[in-house]
């Protein structure tokens, strides 16, 4: 029998917002907590890898350059990163009614470890379920890019082979973000090339339209 | 269905050390080794958790007391530093033909993190499997000593509520141990009241019992 961690009940509401880098995740975020705040909304903003001590000191494993981390390893430590932000911060706040936004979560790892680094989603699905102790998102929000305006904003300069690499390893996520987007509950696509505003504006109304508020 | 990673292949053997502090299992594993070694043997020794650098950079956020680790994000970062381990040390020995003794492995988590910390052993058993991409000992030798000859020893004075608390999880990992060795495979309880000569002649016994060598 697959045991698995169920959803644990609380009275806040989990919004996480997904997506490449450099994709308007921050911006949007930033300007949905104004618009809960100036409702009198309690709000948590946060964001992944981060939002404590420990997650820093992992970030800092992963980002030196002497340590050459196998790819299953750099897995573990980010959920190890999750399960402490997860039980430490965002539950806490989730069980006190507030809303929590959250920049980056399970889904990134699909895409990034699972799609980019090519470890078996089954297995990530299982250390995501672990690492969150059965929290899913109530709306997960996934802010995607078109190629071509990718292109048109001159993010790939294929000047060399590193970056040859990344645009292949940023294209395998975004087909990633796509496909899990597809699979996965209460999750929706946001066309990120329209304007800061027209993409706030259906920020909202899906916000509105998963009830959330 | 469940999916799991099997045992890779390998043509070396892999012999793991567990039991708890002090129970004689360094003073051991360096006796082997020495052996194989006047034999002509090829043997690596290890141990957990360590071994790398990773692991190191690990240890220190387990260690720092300004990290207020999760008992889940304790588990996820052990085994991280278990598949950075597995996959850059001890795997490449297993598969160049030789001998691999390590102290600690799986085991230490199920007592640890399972008997000791409470953490439900379906979860740890799947974190070990993906940890160690599959990598299961050839034999496991279980240094136990009795609760006699560990009071005998003074090893618990009982003076503060620390040290109470500390008799309690150790008794809980000593149960433990006993417990996973009976059903684990490939697993022999070694009596460490006995001499340090005695010891050494059962672990040899073993040794040629499981085809070691």
């Amino acid at each position: 029998m697959l045991q698995a961690y169920t959803k644990p009940s609380y009275t806040g509401r989990f919004i996480v917002f997904e997506g490449p880098d450099r994709c308007g995740k921050s911006t949007q975020a930033n300007m949905l907590e104004k618009y809960f705040t100036e409702l009198g909304k309690e709000v948590v903003i946060t964001r992944e890898p981060g939002g404590n001590k420990v997650a820093e000191d992992i970030r800092e494993i992963l980002l030196n350059p002497d340590n050459d981390v196998t790819a299953m390893a750099e897995l573990l430590l980010y959920e190890a990163s999750r399960a402490q932000h997860t039980e430490q911060k965002v539950l806490p706040a989730l069980k006190a009614g507030k809303i929590v936004i959250c920049e980056r979560y399970t889904m990134s790892t699909c895409a990034y470890q699972g799609y980019g680094r090519g470890i078996d989603m089954e297995t990530i699905n299982r250390l995501n379920n672990i690492a969150t102790l059965g929290l899913t998102p109530d709306l997960t929000l996934v802010f995607l890019m078109s190629d071509k305006y990718f292109k048109e904003r001159g993010e790939y300069l294929f000047s060399d082979r590193l970056e040859r690499e990344d645009e292949a390893f940023r294209h395998k996520m975004r087909k990633g973000y796509r496909e899990i987007a597809a699979k996965q509950e209460n999750t929706v696509i946001i066309d990120a090339d329209n304007d800061i505003k027209t993409v706030q504006e259906t920020v909202l109304k899906e916000i509105k339209r998963f009830n959330i508020i």
